[in-house]
């Protein structure tokens, strides 16, 4: 497991960026804790050598598969990926696992919450797992999964799982930072929608319906029957690739191997087409815009007057005293209104 | 139709934010006109303009059913258009359409394009057409659709329907700026999905199948019942309503009422649970964050020197020599370097 959050005054732990880098090649796990932990801290100079280890190591990165898994609480996403993952060791992978801290996950009160949350794949050598806490995973300029991402692939691992919280733009976020988007559905109690939000089906390369055994292994299959059948209304992918629907039972073992041979298939399907990397590319810019926005605005609200003014234009615009437009354009003139004169 | 853009330097023909304020508030259709042109115009005094009129009626906002309408070049849209909006006017509605310029859609090649461009409802004195040029309909900030709207309302249209370009970003502006999103689309040869971009079937509150006449009446029926099955399977949005699936023929002058009372529905029903105010207001606060950030990115955008680091940045994400998270935190760092030190 990771390294717990270090206060921001403890900085007589950190290594040198080579230090770091050397030991994240060298493959050694602690090293990649402590260079994780970095990445994910706020204070700034922390964040300046996790930039400059991470430019370090970045020619070797990018050698693995990136599949983000979501679903609603219930679903089996622990029991699902413990399962998942497990296959994946066996079959000569490592595995780094990005998922949802547990106890932020206890927190919203999850009573179907699954509580082993994988202890038997942290005991795996060839599996690392790596809580997030839920601040840093509702996406923005504070998540640090993508520089995790790239750390993990440099130390070794060849698939890279990332788990959604299921909140905000979590599943968005996560979406575009990785290479296929797995979506969990419960099947056949009938209210398997209920909490998905609108979009994200269509945002899945592929569909596992879990808990296919015992009596609900006949619903699953009807589930299935009637998702692939739906999908085939929807528009295809950019790619191509069309999303496939399967079942699986993490109790019983079965499912496994067909669906990373589907994630597979979509690997090999995509790289042919020069997809694959296109895809990645364009992430990468989309990030780099987003960030822009993000970090001048959180310039903005960096100030306690100017923060103060937007709360303020915010309100006008809710009661409707003021359009959107008129609010942001004066908004953003304060802001330089506040710089001396240029 | 509306006034042809004026250069930026023909200033004298502006009227006072109140004369603009009164003829709009009398439904005076030429001062319309010019204050939709005065919205779209770059000229900074124009928009200070604008921004004042749109004050001054913005009380008398919001008084309609906002309709976007979408689908592929040769589904028909401005057929159907124009045969939904003379059911309208039939009814006692006043509609404004904001259209698509038919000399960027014959630019862009569409020889399927629909010739008559709605000629007869150009003519019905109870419809307002005004043409969008094809640069400002692809949503961001010199996109003033939204404005468009609000002047609209205030000269007294009840029913404004939007029709998006169909290309970039222009369809999820233009749902972010809509009551209610309707999809057109081809029943029945085969290919319907084509150029459906993926998310849009998530996001229609309702569905079109379009010529659904003679020898095509029988798969556009097929195709209505093949979708209305398919879209079961999706997440129902927040508000609860259930997307319905319609077909319609133009020609045959079928199918106009049905889309009506669908879209009345859906105002009954949304207006019961609050949904359809609370919309409105989230798509505002959305528009004012959104709006900062791409008002302040413009600020970079001006200066040659970051433009031209903005896109060497951008290069060196694209072959992997960096991360867009360094990289979007060293353009803004170069950003606020190149202002004097405060």
């Amino acid at each position: 497991m990771g390294s717990p959050t270090r206060k921001p005054t403890q900085s007589n732990s950190r290594l040198t960026a080579d230090a770091y880098a050397d030991g994240i090649l060298k493959h050694d796990r602690i090293i990649l804790s402590r260079a994780i932990t970095l990445a994910e801290s706020r204070l700034k100079s922390d964040q300046l050598l996790a930039e400059a280890l991470i430019q370090k190591i970045l020619a070797h990165t990018g050698k693995s598969i990136r599949i983000g898994i979501t679903g609603i609480p219930g679903v089996g996403k622990s029991t699902f990926i413990e399962a998942f993952g497990k296959h994946l060791t066996a079959i000569g992978k490592k595995l780094a696992v990005l998922a949802i801290d547990p106890s932020s996950q206890r927190t919203k009160g999850s009573i179907l919450g699954d509580k082993t949350r994988m202890d038997e794949l942290a005991r795996d050598e060839n599996a690392f797992i790596r809580p997030t806490s839920a601040a840093s995973a509702l996406g923005g300029v504070a998540d640090k999964t993508r520089e995790t991402i790239l750390l993990c692939e440099a130390a070794g691992f060849d698939v890279i799982i990332v788990e959604t919280v299921g909140v905000g733009q979590s599943e968005i976020s996560v979406r575009n930072m990785v290479d296929f988007f797995l979506l969990l559905l419960l099947g056949g109690a009938g209210d398997e929608l209920q909490g998905i939000k609108k979009g994200i089906m269509e945002m899945a390369d592929g569909v596992v319906i879990t808990k296919a055994d015992g009596d609900n292994k006949k619903r699953a299959k009807q589930a299935q029957a009637d998702y692939q059948h739906a999908l085939h209304f929807f528009p295809p992918s950019d790619s191509g690739w069309i999303p496939k629907v399967l079942i699986s039972s993490a109790i019983e073992h079965r499912g496994m191997n067909e669906v990373w041979q589907m994630v597979d298939d979509f690997k090999t399907f995509t790289k042919a087409k020069g997809f694959f990397e296109h895809q990645r590319t364009e992430q990468n810019i989309e990030w780099f815009h987003s960030s822009i926005e993000q970090l001048l605005k959180r310039e903005i609200m960096q100030s306690d007057s100017l923060r103060k003014k937007m709360e303020t234009y915010e309100r006008s615009v809710v009661n409707k005293s003021m359009t959107p437009g008129s609010a942001s354009r004066k908004l953003v003139e304060d802001f330089f209104s506040s710089l001396p004169k240029h």
